[in-house]
């Protein structure tokens, strides 16, 4: 049997891919008796050197090529982006041909679209690459858990943020000295926003929450903060309390409702998520019989990458992905999203103040009557003359309740800084 | 679509396939599609009373009712051993009917005759629950690390073993000590044997290592080394020198051939295996492309081992596990098997030895005539009178050489006690 394939893109990822496949060409046709033919690479630069041996005639410059191409079976969506990605993964899919894709913004927005076309041309998607690169995670969630019901999903799934945050700490540095190294290695994007804004993050999150919930998940309805404002004193005050801090995307599945978030979280030094460190991604979930399994690896980079790509050619060619997004079909159309607003977690928050007798004073009785009970302060003068840092931790507080009270402190005055505020997890909590 | 299940064994695991069963129903359904109908439950003991509510009927006391029920689709063995065991997958497979099972030594044994069975007989064996409960590591490997040759695999795949190992250090108790309680609290078996002495987890290496080298790997080729002689002074003392000790599955894929042992590995603190403690199991894999995937979770209980088994059985159903043991079919018939002699290990040892002048030097003298480098060495007099306790970790030697070295100094007659030996990873390189 030969598979015949087409790529749209030849960046990184693409690259990896026909590596890989050339490389295991003997192993696949020897062992699982087919063979995969590459028969068109769409690309922007035709006259681009390319780190790969290709025939002559397999680059195009235009991706609708690859998918009219009567010949091809399955496209491979590499290009990254929205419009032209989705358009050329629809009409792929209205062609009759299967898709493997590793676009998470195109999934993250429009993943109903494609999955119904999917279904009326009674083709498939593979998108194990559009979350946690290497990690089947995908495959471990929709098929290895599907006797569970996901109580919890919480993951770092953005390499760059993890990166930063740790190579920040490692080497007492502030963040956007990391930032324009991590750019200068290629750790980050020239435009590192969907990155540091855990945007990135939030696309992957829309994705699983989908699968593990059985709905399409609206990536709007997901509440997301990002990297930027934490400074390395964070980091080390975080450090002594015994924390780690980590870009994290939560899901918390309940009848209530999907709690889903995108922000910093303060990780306890003996939760199993908070050593993960560099670009490594890691995902900790919790079912209703399996109780907590934890996956962790390389979230990006060519080869891990190429691995999911290449995973999910095969399963397709073996019949092993269906139609649907899910874990199952949508049951339900109405979510009942919670809003950030009444969620409840323990909080850091570090202050730079005027150091005027009575400022602390001020501050506990702004945080007691907005019910917001401390569990720890500290406070110290700093060399700027007339300064003090004060850094709290809280138990738990509604988010509302607890802003409601920053913004009071922020307008008594005192603060000489913007508030840092970062959501604690607890053992069991997060 | 009615999925007609017959169950053999309704122990712990059989109980939590028929809740797990019982409480998805509706899911199934729904979302999926079928339903799954418990026909027949083979049980030794039809008086028993149990856990879960069973139509009349259901209950029969030989297990070949279930195998030649044609009214059963899919057949779960869940009886363990493998004399009957065997008898009874191989006559639901000839019936035509797809197996579940989570029967580690019956495929550590029989997996080419089970599996030629069910090739003849166009039918499949789900065997996910085989190896580390609930983690979904089987379908990793065989399906999401398709595109990766498999560079090595460790794994700490026996709870009991680990649970031991970790509450020894944790508690500062010797082994029989916490063998004792852990059988009282069920974490261990009424004969211990195959957990303690290795083999349970070298009937999973076997699966493994199957799968991800695409042979029908041989059993009595695993080196296998349990963890009974290994005392409380050595967890110590590894601890001291920065080493968790875990009873390791370590599979070393090359040319040269195939290095599967099982034995207790002194593994430094910063390698993501070392902290996994309790009963929890966790697997270590590279693949070329991949890069380092983890996985870990629960490796046993009732629920998590039912979460394992009712994925296969919806796999089965939704056409996901092909006929094959292996990612592929065995491409090879003949393995080279590396022999342990030959395997080179950084080593601990522990000897206890007569205070008497030059001992030091005459073990100093005996490693190094066998090619045997010392690392660091550390005597210290005990309060025994006139002994002394010697701890020395060496650098790099083959296993023949070294214990080449311990025997010599075990017949110069100044041991007072059978030295213990670990073998030490270093940070790549177990």
């Amino acid at each position: 049997m030969k598979i015949r394939l087409g790529l749209i893109g030849l960046g990184t990822v693409g690259t990896g891919v026909v590596k890989a496949i050339q490389r295991q060409k003997s192993f696949f046709k020897k062992s699982l008796g087919f063979e995969i033919e590459i028969v068109k690479i769409a690309v922007k630069n035709t006259r681009k050197k390319r780190d790969v041996k290709l025939p002559k005639g397999v680059i195009v410059n235009d991706p609708m090529l690859v998918c009219n191409d009567p010949n091809i079976d399955i496209v491979v969506e590499l290009m990254g982006g929205e419009t032209v990605a989705k358009k050329v993964v629809l009409q792929s899919l209205k062609q009759g041909k299967k898709v493997v894709t590793a676009n998470k913004a195109l999934l993250a927005n429009h993943a109903k679209e494609c999955f119904e076309t999917a279904g009326k041309n009674d083709s498939c998607i593979g998108f194990e690459a559009s979350c946690a690169g290497g990690i089947p995670l995908i495959k471990c969630l929709r098929d290895g858990l599907i006797a569970n019901e996901i109580i919890h999903l919480y993951g770092i799934l953005n390499g760059t943020c993890n990166f930063i945050l740790t190579q920040m700490l490692e080497r007492d540095m502030d963040f956007p000295v990391i930032l324009k190294e991590a750019q200068e290695m290629g750790y980050a994007e020239a435009d590192p926003t969907f990155d540091i804004e855990g945007i990135d993050t939030a696309h992957k999150l829309t994705i699983l929450a989908s699968i593990a919930y059985g709905v399409y998940v609206d990536f709007r309805n997901i509440y997301i903060e990002g990297i930027t404002k934490i400074s390395i004193r964070d980091l080390q005050a975080l450090d002594e309390l015994g924390y780690n801090v980590k870009l994290l995307a939560l899901g918390n599945f309940s009848k209530k409702g999907l709690d889903l978030r995108v922000h910093p979280v303060a990780i306890p030094k003996d939760h199993p998520l908070s050593p993960v460190s560099g670009a490594y991604n890691a995902v900790h979930i919790r079912g209703d019989i399996v109780e907590d399994i934890m996956l962790s690896g390389p979230g990006a980079g060519m080869d891990p990458t190429a691995s999911a790509v290449v995973g999910d050619i095969v399963d397709i060619i073996l019949g092993k992905i269906n139609e649907s997004f899910h874990r199952t079909s949508p049951k339900q159309t109405k979510v009942n999203y919670i809003p950030i607003d009444e969620i409840k977690c323990s909080f850091y928050t570090r202050l730079v103040v005027k150091d005027h007798p009575g400022v602390l004073a001020s501050i506990s009785s702004v945080l007691a009557k907005n019910k917001v009970s401390i569990l720890a302060i500290h406070q110290q003068k700093l060399s700027t003359k007339n300064q003090a840092e004060i850094i709290i931790t809280t138990h738990k507080a509604t988010n509302k309740d607890f802003y409601k009270a920053i913004n009071v402190i922020k307008k008594a005055g005192y603060t000489v800084t913007e508030p840092i505020c970062i959501r604690c997890a607890q053992k069991d909590s997060f």
